[in-house]
């Protein structure tokens, strides 16, 4: 039973809350107990937590029948694939000092594995390793998954892990748990099918350490009991913090799993509290001792905001790699027009700009007879041509439009509409590329829209260099400048899909993406700008360098790349993009850009991270090169544009 | 004109010594006045110093040549590319502050090149990046190699560098030239064409820092004429460790080119010291300012011992890769045997433990009663069978001798042997597996020689676990245990060697090398160790966690796999291996083996590197697995032996 609706949800990604259990070789009770419970799946071992492979080889019980938790047949498959998520016995130590323990416990994790694939399970959780170290757990973990169909193995990684195991002489130093993960997934390599399940405990480190968790593959939260609170009516609750982290859970299409016992008496089972338990849709049913545990659960979840409907429209997209468009190189599709048109917030800011350019170029006793040359270069299907005639007009000044435009195609629909809105006065139709135009006169105002998601990436900068000879020497531009963003972020989904290609081409190409299973470690930071008209002799070839620092109460952080944006000045104050920080609101026609790294780069606390771009231009083409150069030296990336570039 | 010939040099690979010039546009004259002054070759600027690409476009020269020294007729191609080094414009800063001086940088720079490459010359160097960051320039020269057909680049670095250009408040601090290299390698992803030219200064790092270059690609040492002393007689010689340095780069075949002003007034020019002069072969003639300084590196170079025999016997095999044999799987072929029976010295080793442990189990009385029965298992073309009777001979006991051998080619080769040397009467000939032998006896002493490099790695333990049930309880085998060793090491030319496969197998693959072109950064270490006859049910698998400390003097390094030996004991304290610190003298049965990481380590100095090996028991092979997980975890490698085995 998912955990409710909610209005305005993604309806294809119910949340569901499973139930840690023990041991029980009762598996069709364990099952329906806790589906009864109303729980949608149990966290069960699979094996007699007394079981060890050298105790049975030494004092055999003859049959050589392993003491699984009932046979394959206890169980319809759909039960075992649907409702049972393996939990590999905890005993098990791989880094153990104890060379018996090592053995045993490599022995019984592969039968356990091998069993829990047998059944066709869907996942099994690896219990948290036990000391700071977990190379040989690595191994053999990495030696399984080489081998395993489909089933994804969830290593328990404690949020906060204290260093109890190894004797420290620091009762309070802690571990960073992330950093036990991170060396195990490097061991591993960035398997696919290895994922976390973290324990949420009572206490909780920072929001920043926290927030890597989101760039990460966390398919499960493990909340223990011992993590709750009491309200005043003596149910459990969570604190503001856990609240939060739950919520984000939520939004990550993380499951809920409840662990550990019952620890709040209001509960069923306890006759003082029972009266009191008017919220109980289940009044005189013998309830699940962790119900209400799970209704709380189940009331953050209700009470979340619904999506917004920019969100929802975007849902579909999110964390999926597309190359950006080649638009100068290649004609755009009617339907990449039909969508990019219906961005209202865009064409509103435009309109703006251009009011504002309109009343400063012409003061009001001139508004009758002087007649503004607007010429709107990369005219599309007419959007901007209308901003511009609605700016006129609601300015009160005269306009003459010169819609410039490349793609015959688009130029079809320009005539239609021309002749549809009886514009023909206004405005002229050029099928022409501006770099090659012969204006038959120049223009007071240029205005442009070819501003691809790193700002610079769709060549405005070659485009406008060529459109500006057409521009009077006092002309403006809109945009008049803008300026590419960049932030390293943890993202190992995007990571593992650029690595599945395996070549070097897709690890040197920037991709448009929209993000959402991310960890942004730092501030963006301004990249590359590029104003217009611009006169001097300056070239399109830019170098940046740029120092992050990632907070210290992060810890250790894993950059698989960098997430670029962009932000314009159209005019004055009037701008439009998609930085975080300042991005205009409800706009949908830029995702942002990714910038992978070959090899991802972690990062220690306090060390900066170096980081530098180029934008590099040949006589056929532009493209980007970058590296880091703290605190490791990567590649240069793409070379020569040797992988990726936009054609001129 | 090469330095001179040494005794038992390896003659392909003679030394010659060039000189660093100013920029001359006269290049004939430049380069006969130095061919004539004893000089194999000049390093010498190509463009005019005074050239900026800014300057010229602003006030042009109208013709637009640019100012080389000279055009590519003033002498001929085999004038240009034996005797010219390309000296790339020491004014160029690629990372300089100044845009302008950036760009102008890179203009120049590719200008040099692309003359140098019309100019078919072998090598240009590059000047030293300016200050501790060298992105930019990195990157313009990552560019410029994807391009480049044959021609090297030599980043020319000191082996000491203050950090003058940055304006350090402390004026001691030096900067760790290797770390800007290193930078600058990994910014270059180790291209193969990106080489070394180390300036050698007066004063000299430690031995541990120094140590480091001999991994990497050093083509040329620079040596300043300040580096050197003054003898008692005015001559320049060098200090001890300057000599010491300079007999290492001969050994690693790396150039020398002597730079800077005559300092030492004795040279000719100085009429008072000439008189003395009496050692100078050119009498009267107008000698060649820097000749006395030439003189000295020939001297250093004729008075190296000459290479010791088995140094040139395994010169050609030098770094050159090798795939371990297979022996087992695959029959061995004439000339391998041929090859090992050679090796005297290892013969002599088993001579002595079989005689020892022939001495300690018959007892004099005895001599003449008591008949040992010797198994040699793995007899081959019978070399150790003789090493036996030769011990028999030489202790007065009595044999009977097992020969079990596998291959059916070395069957033909033992019987003619033992019918030579009139053996029927002692030597029994086994054509079997020794895993499936069925002896008629029980054996006192089993001999064998399974070892590879790693010692296990040619499944000698699988092997005598087979053999040992002929054994008798209190039998002895030969040898009685044996220990694989590794130790961290840069190489950077094996790395790149690994890397043109461009696969995953080669990268996870052991290799048995002549290492030659490597810096070892830390003692090795005792890995896995097998005892025979073992009676215990350990298996054969084995896991060993090794912590290496790199001495802190050496500063940063570059660890790009392991370098593996082995050690056995024969019987008691007679033993023989490979294992550097502890080699037997003047065996040349095994080369070092070399397990490579896919993505080279960098260690910062004090950070312990922790390696992981695992040796790995399957039902139809053997294989390693390993991997790194401090200072980071890189993948484990070989998962599975997916890559690379050893079939039982």
């Amino acid at each position: 039973m998912p955990l409710g609706e909610r209005s305005g949800d993604d309806k294809n990604d119910s949340r569901y809350c499973g139930v840690e259990t023990d041991f029980n070789d009762d598996m069709p009770h364990l099952l329906s107990f806790n589906l009864h419970g109303g729980f949608d799946f149990v966290v069960a071992p699979l094996m007699d937590p007394t079981y060890r492979p050298s105790l049975l080889e030494n004092g055999s019980n003859g049959a050589g029948v392993l003491p699984f938790a009932g046979s394959d047949l206890v169980l319809s498959p759909a039960q075992w694939s649907g409702h049972v998520v393996g939990k590999i016995s905890s005993w098990i130590d791989l880094d153990s000092e104890d060379e018996m323990v090592r053995k045993d416990s490599e022995i019984a994790l592969k039968q356990e594995i091998s069993w829990a694939s047998h059944l066709s399970l869907q996942a099994c959780i690896l219990p948290t390793p036990k000391g700071s170290s977990c190379a040989n757990y690595a191994r053999c973990v990495n030696q399984i998954l080489q081998n395993l169909t489909s089933m994804q193995l969830w290593l328990r990684i404690p949020l906060e892990k204290s260093d109890d195991d190894s004797g420290n002489e620091n009762p309070d130093h802690k571990i960073d748990s992330w950093d036990l993960w991170n060396s195990f997934r490097l061991l591993c390599e960035h398997h696919s099918q290895l994922s976390v399940a973290l324990d949420v405990l009572c206490s909780l480190p920072s929001a920043n350490s926290l927030g890597r968790w989101f760039g990460e593959s966390v398919r499960a939260a493990m909340i223990s009991t011992n993590s709750f609170l009491t309200n005043a009516r003596g149910y459990p609750c969570l604190s503001k913090r856990h609240q939060k982290l739950i919520v984000g859970f939520f939004n990550h299409s993380i499951q809920m799993v409840i662990c550990g016992e019952q620890v709040h008496s209001l509960c069923p089972g306890n006759p003082d509290s029972r009266a009191n338990n008017t919220d109980n849709h289940n009044e005189g049913v013998h309830l699940h001792p962790l119900r209400s545990y799970l209704d709380y659960v189940a009331y953050l979840y209700q009470r979340m905001d619904p999506l917004p409907e920019q969100e929802r429209f975007e849902f579909g997209y999110r964390d999926y790699l597309q190359s950006p468009l080649q638009p100068l190189m290649d004609n755009l599709e009617a339907q990449t027009y039909e969508t990019f048109e219906k961005d209202t917030v865009k064409y509103i800011q435009y309109q703006r700009a251009i009011s504002k350019a309109l009343l400063e170029r012409v003061p009001d006793e001139e508004a009758t007879t002087n007649t503004t040359v607007l010429m709107v270069v990369g005219a599309g299907r007419g959007p901007l041509v209308r901003a511009a005639l609605q700016a006129a007009e609601e300015t009160g000044r005269k306009l003459r439009v010169y819609a410039v435009e490349k793609n015959p195609n688009a130029i079809v629909t320009l005539h239609s509409l021309v002749k549809l809105e009886c514009w023909e006065e206004v405005v002229t139709i050029v099928a022409c590329d501006m770099r090659c135009w012969n204006a038959p006169e120049k223009a007071d105002i240029l205005v442009s829209e070819l501003l691809g998601s790193f700002g610079d990436n769709e060549l405005s900068p070659e485009c406008l260099d060529g459109a500006q000879r057409f521009l009077k020497p006092d002309g403006i531009s809109i945009p008049s400048s803008y300026t590419s963003f960049i932030q390293p972020i943890t993202a190992s989904k995007l990571y593992n899909d650029v690595k599945s290609h395996k070549d070097l081409l897709h690890f040197e190409t920037a991709y448009v993406v929209k993000l959402h299973r991310v960890a942004r470690l730092a501030p963006s930071q301004p990249v590359f700008t590029f104003a217009h008209p611009e006169y001097s002799t300056k070239r399109n070839d830019r170098y940046k360098k740029l120092h992050f620092e990632i907070p210290c109460d992060t810890g250790s952080a894993m950059i698989h790349g960098f997430a670029g944006y962009f932000d314009a000045i159209l005019y004055k104050d009037v701008h439009l993009g998609i930085e975080p920080s300042t991005a205009t609101p409800n706009m949908f026609s830029w995702f942002p850009i990714f910038f992978p790294l070959r090899t991802p780069v972690c990062v220690q606390p306090g060390v900066p991270l170096i980081v530098h771009l180029w934008r590099c231009c040949g006589s056929t083409k532009v493209w980007y090169e970058w590296c880091v150069s703290s605190p490791v030296s990567s590649p240069v990336h793409n070379t020569n544009g040797r992988s990726y570039w936009v054609g001129l």
